[in-house]
């Protein structure tokens, strides 16, 4: 409707293209954005970012391998730490849906430094001189085994400072929630039916261990997760990347970046399949899993509030129904349930794309990677927001607990060493049909007096026989 | 780093906050804002524009029914219609990962529909009068009947306007090249191994049925996606809504949008389930599982140029490899099957959404309809980039195709009906472990003299057995 | 340990091959048993069944067409047949897990039938003469087109015969609950939280609804599902099969089984693709879906009995806890939620394997309707068993109902209409914070008097504003 | 039709049943048959015997803990073995799709161990005197323990002498592989197009390098697979286990079984969740997408005979089509990849069973374990035949490998370092319109003389860039 935005002409091995003159992505970019006109999903910044850290740790390493000019490798340099702490984030306008290795994208990385790389050394962009951005940029490298490796980095990345603490933080406030809850006595469930005492801070300390074990589950992908590709090349031989171009790679990638990464020992491996991928996706599907149990544990038991099981209250959060004023609801555990739907079903698409690799290449690639990243957001994300906007802030309703304890009907179970299975039914039975206790129906029965029940079934002694219910992370 | 924004101050039932001064939303919107920083997919454009038909019809509805005063019904109507044709995209913030039911994002519309509507009325933002959002925006109605009325109706509007017409392209573009190459003989190849002879022609029309099925089957699914949840209110009894508000409801719709829509008999299965959607989703899993098919085949009849199969000739699409200069690849049916492959993952996510509604309420009506949406949008998108940019300008190399059927070794087969099954395996095997023609075994082994061979064993012929092959599309 | 049992020597095009002396399957069979040593999971009954009706189909279309002599078409008419009654179950003995085209269960059949009917014929098993399997059991087919048309075949008889009297079932014993609890007014439940009242026979309702589209979902995939790849032969083209013969075979197969099947009028979409049978994949995943949702909140509403919502009284089923005498537990819920499960993951198995087709087959047919039998056949007697040992001898707590109505926190909804959203909210936060009923928070903030609220706050009429609630198949 | 056979009566807590005379199950596994009638799938014999393992160490912890006269734990013992043993498979009639704690196949267990023990004591089955099932048998368990201990029991068991073993094996027959081709150059595809050389060995060294980290992820999970949920009893608090139960059974589970076994520090998380068995499911999947890789990869490469690539020839393995004699196919790849699609959909099933969990149990357990056996069983088997009956025989065709190097488009990329990628990319242009090799094409072009050509552009030495890609179990 405006007036059109300057353009420039960039030019590549097939001929000129039309760019935004403010946009430092070139002629192999804007094809690609002309041929995949499909959705809206833009490959997410931590993977630009990582890609800056990529082509740095390139640099550097043809730099120190002597296969390129300090003359070139200065400007390239600088240039990829630019893009790896953010500055160009705006300049990498491809989706998802693009050619199945991300070529395109590593050519948009390729661009975007060469023309920041030339203009540090003052040319206009679109030179592609004296930087060229498959000749400098992409020197001993291709999009084969590059893309692969920022997927391995920017994984790795998001794990380490998204996922990690996020997880570490839920944990640790559902631990402190079993510390405070731990002489709580409530009826446990089973079969949502009521069965035999317990304590609240035992609910907890279990999906604390959940959450602990979800940790466990994540750091054992590492020595997969940190083996790379780079140094493939195109098909994986290597073919015009210097000896030992892998191991100072890897080098230059630890030290900028504090990954302990080591070269894949199978290029090739690292190449045509994305098993540690979908190792990782499997991690997240178990935290996912994790992440129902425990929500929707919290919504029932906080159910109510006056005829739902009320054992839990939820933090009120100031969001309210739109006709029905004053409702209160867990919102935050209902986002996060959401969340874990959303990483068992990009678990499936990340199963089926990383089964879908041919000969010497995965060419499901990009959308491999948005399943992932997004799973690792939304679950660092949604961790982070229950802990701080619900569980933190759990309150316990004494009243309904200890009134669920008093009325239940299956407390007679802990006469069975005394008794046997068979009377004990017969005092659960006659409670039931009676509308008794299960006290009234043992004396009644005969089976025991007021003493000896009264002694032998005391919920708080029941509920604490798990003696070695303490985890590490107590302390 | 720049000065803070100016803000205003609106208030709602728990008291005021502080709102970007420029944004239409109000106090609830904002306060979701705070509380759900959970990644930064935000619910699609398409479907905020639909909340605004919704609330069209609602007030147009309510009006005509006598419950609202038209000094109230012209503005919000004026500003709901303003919301539909796209005037307030930039005005609802909130992420995916927000209260299953959606609640957040229905008084985000009420909110900006007061706002505006108010702001008709010369009245300054955030005044919630004489316009409340919730007594007279949202009248009639609760998020609970709007929300999932809004699922339906954007999912019927992106079928209808997005997927179908992308659906009719392919399914044409495929037959067409049926037609064209109809005459075409190749070899057909079973469990990946040479088999008997048939036509290119006829491989496209398969992929033609194919995608005219998954027409039927989007078709299929349209009784059950009209049915309107809108009416039902808070639990489905339709209570504070006017009796008739679903049938003037769905006439407002039908008449604003053409969609056949109608209310759903049940309203409270049209809350606490959402089996429509599952449904529509199965269909786009099925188009997944088609594309996915297609796309691969031609993938692999395009493959080489020289140690490939090489029978179809992929159009040059102006991109190529980072390090391999001049190497062209099917880009585009790579990002086809990428899309598939998220579809098929979506349709887990929407499944296990719609499988976790409890009681008068499903709570993961964001995710799943993200989902869908998402699904729709790659599908239709990727079935037009791959009509338009592969298949329409699909080449066949008649050489190749020439050569592998005279060199094809399973050709005897023609001849069962004559020497029967075990003299034809005797061909085969010969010719197979000599290295021969079938032609060349069948006469040394004396079962044909080469003039009966020649006219029992006609490739062409061999192709064309299957008269029935025409499908009603075919023109 | 015991002595051997006797053996027979059979020939096939390869040599020799040692038999089980009382088993009528041949050398490929035999042979296929030594390769394929892989699990335990045979091909179902039901599959075995309809290949007898396949081949019955076929040699009574070969005899019309005049391209088998009544001779040799008299006996393997009357052993396919025997093979559709079920007289051969015990001679299948292959597991799925074989070649993708079903190649070794088609032999198979061939085998049995050409030993049977040679055996009528006054041969010893094993001549393959005068009737050969190839020759004249397979006549006019092959794998590729017949295992595919059997899949078809046994799933629509397996739909019709068994999935669909049972869903029948189910949909019409929970209308019968909805119309017995139409009166009992219970409070409605949002995000598992008390919500505005509605009644015992809507909740059932909305259940019965559900079921009912979920027949009206299998129905929808018959269009498709009766279409048959029978006359394609090898790879689609019809090659050695006589004109006509797809005709002739669908005449048999609906006079023989009553199935309204027509040829697929491209075959090679009928053995190239299974997208049919991904659609009635995801049929019965909406199923699922369902079923998980109505038999979750039966089991909710059911829990207790003292420190659950105890709403619904769930039946003895005589089965208890092994260790809490008298528990008794929602069993056959779980079973039939477990047997949903099983069908949604099988849906993700059947869609992995529908999309796996390469060129003229998909080579992942046995793996596909084994997956697609069990879903029906689990959701069948799942379906049946929960409708008649549970949902059917369901009874109400009305006293626990009443109670919870009484003591609802949000009953004031009623009054939004003339109060307005925000004193409503006033109402309901003062109720909760002073823990008395919502009427006597209404009297004092002065808002309305007893009368008046006694009169606009009436839960019965709440619940029953949904006047449209009522589906066709009520009666 | 046959005379009724003989029956028993036995009774339990709700009274007398009819029992099969020669069957050891008692009244609620009786009872509970009558119940499930729903699908065929029984509970696999592995976990049938894992409950005699379970059993066999619960008795002797029992009796070392003082809790149970050496009378009756004398033939309790000897009849857990004989169960562990394989004696009593039959006699476990129950299917999958039973209560969702398995708690009918505990008290199957309980009931047959106790009739063999009284029966060992002089008692006629169904005495249920002296050796009580509930009172004696299941001393110190719960179902909700018991169970779940089974579950980890049997996959850990099936892991290491199923799984592993095959795994192994065909680790090392592909690596055996690789050395065999490590010489025999190829070229190398990506996109499924051709690009630069490599080795064939390479290739089979990647695939061998995927099961290698397949069985590091199987051995991964073993951690947590190793926590027992053993001691929790009714709900995780370990009501009516003496101290130290827990440690004591996991000591004689160490003893008899060799499996490293611990107590879970959390039986709450043990009973309430199965993330571990959620996480082995995931360690499967993996291997899953590295089976259908690699499946696939060798299917292609061994396409043709003469029609498709046709670099691999694939092993004779007797079977054919029916239709097409002579006809030779990949099938036992095909049937790993079948298997591989099951334990795909089985991952599904698995995820939703594990997030089923509510408070203090998972009532998915049966579907669970049924699902993750059938994965172990099928891969484990898959993978066997696959290695004996297709890699190891599996052959090279040389002349068509050294053809396809020689026709090869893209040889000229080694010479990017020398010409740059714009020259080098006109050399593939020219080499491609004109139909030429890219030497005589870069000869023409003046960009290199035949001796530089040759020189600098050899396929064998492009092949052998990965200087570093050998594995350690290479040997």
């Amino acid at each position: 409707m405006t007036e059109p935005s300057p353009i420039r002409i960039e030019n590549d091995a097939f001929g000129p293209v039309e760019i935004p003159a403010d946009r430092y992505w070139g002629a192999q970019t804007q094809r690609a954005l002309g041929v995949f006109a499909i959705g809206e999903e833009r490959l997410p910044v931590c993977l630009v970012r990582a890609f800056g850290l990529q082509k740095l740790a390139a640099v550097r390493a043809n730099r120190r391998l002597g296969v390129l000019d300090p003359y070139l490798a200065d400007p390239i340099e600088a240039a990829s730490r630019e893009v790896w702490e953010g500055g160009f984030d705006g300049h990498f306008p491809l989706v998802v849906w693009q050619t199945g290795s991300g070529t395109q994208t590593n050519m948009n990385a390729n661009e975007v430094i060469a023309n920041r790389a030339n203009e540090r050394l003052g040319q206009a962009l679109g030179t592609r001189c004296p930087v060229h951005p498959n000749d400098h940029v992409n020197r001993s490298q291709s999009s084969n085994d590059s893309f692969p490796t920022v997927m391995h980095l920017c994984t790795a990345l998001e794990l380490r400072d998204r996922l990690m603490p996020a997880l570490h933080l839920l944990r640790d406030t559902l631990a402190a929630k079993a510390v405070a809850f731990d002489d709580v006595v409530k009826i446990g469930r089973t079969h949502l039916m009521d069965a035999v005492p317990m304590t609240v801070g035992q609910a907890f300390r279990a999906f604390a261990a959940q959450i602990e074990s979800g940790i466990e589950r994540v750091e054992a992908v590492a020595p997969r997760l940190h083996r790379l590709a780079q140094g493939g090349t195109a098909v994986g031989s290597g073919l015009n990347a210097p000896k030992g171009f892998d191991d100072a790679f890897c080098a230059e990638i630890a030290a900028l970046s504090g990954l302990p990464v080591v070269p894949n020992p199978s290029k090739f491996e690292g190449m045509g399949a994305h098993d540690a991928l979908v190792e990782v996706s499997g991690a997240l599907n178990v935290l996912a899993v994790s992440a129902i149990k425990i929500a929707n544990d919290i919504r029932l038991l906080g159910s109510g509030p006056r005829c739902g099981l009320g054992e839990l209250v939820i933090p009120d959060d100031g969001l309210s129904s739109s006709i029905m004023p004053g409702k209160r609801n867990a919102t935050v555990a209902e986002a996060l349930v959401q969340a874990a739907f959303q990483v068992v079903g990009n678990h499936a698409t990340v199963s089926a794309a990383g089964a879908s690799g041919t000969f010497e290449l995965n060419v499901a690639k990009p959308v491999l990677i948005y399943n992932l990243l997004q799973s690792i957001r939304v679950l660092a994300d949604g961790a982070h927001v229950f802990a701080m906007r619900l569980v933190r802030d759990l309150d316990v309703d004494r009243d309904r607990l200890a009134d669920n304890v008093a009325n239940a009907l299956l407390l007679a179970t802990a006469l069975n060493p005394i008794l046997g299975y068979d009377r004990v039914a017969a005092i659960t039975r006659t409670a039931m049909s009676e509308g008794v206790t299960p006290r009234a129906a043992a004396i009644a029965l005969g089976f025991a007096t007021a003493e000896e029940y009264d002694r032998l079934v005391d919920p708080a002694a029941m509920a604490s026989s798990d003696a070695g219910a303490r985890q590490d992370w107590d302390g």
